[in-house]
């Protein structure tokens, strides 16, 4: 390969700096990487002042991140980058739950309770019975199976986001599956909310003419021993932004039905069934 | 289209997401950025951990930038692409002077000197003489062109690097074409050095096998009205790293003779035309 630059070979020119003995994986990753990023920069001939724009918009992303905000996962996600992520690494066979993002709000070790308990600590919100099955692919239900829940609160905040207002733990828990792999709990009818939009991720999706906002949805981490843990949420049925989810998390199986439950007092009512596959060898 | 997330059609879902009066050059290039990183992402399976990977790498890349250090536009440079950019937007007929990077040192307004004079203040070095045309491509003198030059010292820093150490404007000046168009100054022979490779760039330029240093090279902008300015190098010849450039900045055309002037007491010479092309109604 000739080591001089010139326009035409740029790719290779810079693919063949690389040593022989880099890691394997390493090169095959970062030889896409130019490859394609250069593509890009030759497919819409970027300008100087562009390039300009560009550096100075990872810039200040970076500069954003901190221990309570990361916005560079707020710009893969906008993008639809952590969701194709998330999708090339969960592929499962029709019929069992689909993945979806985790979000940045899990936190692990939430009090574990017994089904029918109500994990609304704040007594906002419009109470809802979330209720169903954990069963294998052949309809089986799987006993002992963790089925870990957060959402946000009904101003749209998750507890983590306001620990002066909110009660610790508020909206999460987990419920551990009996013999009929059924679990069942009150929470809230969960409400959409915009993702932080006072930063570069923001003021790129309004010159995009895109709202930032999440369509109303309970997380679930489903975890049961042999099988592929299933991170995703249910979204509301009926929810205003279902079909413009500011981070792509919709996927269409993964949309519950609400409905309202006369002559009780909750509410709403949601029922989901998660059906999960064995670990692969490679899990 | 439909705008749940399906993994096969996640370029269109997110591409589709866009206002329709966006400006049309934002829609054009982001476009283009989904498909090709999507494509990427694709191509090579990324895995979620290797995503974490890059998240934290481009974090720890924006927090590392201040008024003193640019880490992303090091890792441009790295990847070939800001060479690229260059390139794309200054395509030259035959024979004229072809850019190269400008790098981060440049400063403007440096003293502007009579031809003949010698721009290193600081008496380290091996002087040289550096001389030669500005002509346009029919190899007419251009008058009146400034070429603004600048190198790093003996020891492979530059002025703006130790401004503690060296006397300012060391190894830099402006000087203005006769009616002859001939150029004519002393400086040092310049020196390798090494990009800064303490931050993250460093670390992935040693896990890809590649060293941090640049060839020796003394810096050029040369301008003149009615002409594309023209911001390149010239570079030693039979430099140890002329065909392994850290950021990819020599052109084979720019690789200039440097010679041993027996019986000067100006040890080095180095002879080099600039030819420059007219401005384009665009520029």
């Amino acid at each position: 390969m000739d080591p001089f630059f010139r326009e035409a070979d740029s790719v290779a020119t810079v693919n063949a700096r690389m040593a022989e003995d880099v890691d394997p994986r390493l090169a095959t990753v970062l030889t896409s990487l130019v490859t394609h990023l250069h593509a890009f920069a030759k497919e819409v001939q970027l300008t100087q002042d562009e390039w300009g724009t560009a550096i100075d918009f990872l810039t200040r992303t970076g500069q954003l991140c901190s221990a309570e905000r990361q916005e560079f996962i707020l710009l893969s996600d906008i993008l639809g980058f952590s969701m194709l992520v998330d999708a090339i690494n969960h592929r499962r066979p029709p019929g069992a739950t689909e993945n979806t993002v985790l979000g940045p709000f899990h936190v692990a070790g939430a009090p574990i309770r017994k089904m029918g308990e109500n994990i609304c600590l704040d007594g906002l919100g419009e109470p809802c019975r979330f209720h169903g099955s954990v069963l294998d692919v052949d309809g089986r239900a799987i006993p002992g199976a963790c089925v870990d829940v957060w959402s946000d609160n009904a101003e749209g905040y998750y507890d983590v986001q306001q620990p002066d207002i909110q009660p610790k733990w508020n909206n999460r828990g987990r419920f551990f599956t009996g013999e009929d792999g059924r679990y069942d709990f009150i929470g809230i009818r969960p409400t959409p909310y915009p993702i932080p939009d006072d930063g570069p991720v923001g003021a790129l999706l309004r010159r995009l003419g895109r709202h930032p906002y999440r369509p109303a949805h309970m997380h679930f981490i489903v975890s049961a021993p042999g099988y592929q843990p299933v991170v995703t949420h249910t979204f509301v049925n009926g929810d205003e932004y279902l079909d413009s989810d500011a981070v792509f998390g919709v996927k269409e199986s993964l949309i519950a039905h609400y409905h309202e439950a006369t002559g009780d007092d909750i509410r709403w009512r949601s029922a989901f069934d998660f059906v999960m596959v064995p670990m692969q060898e490679t899990d």
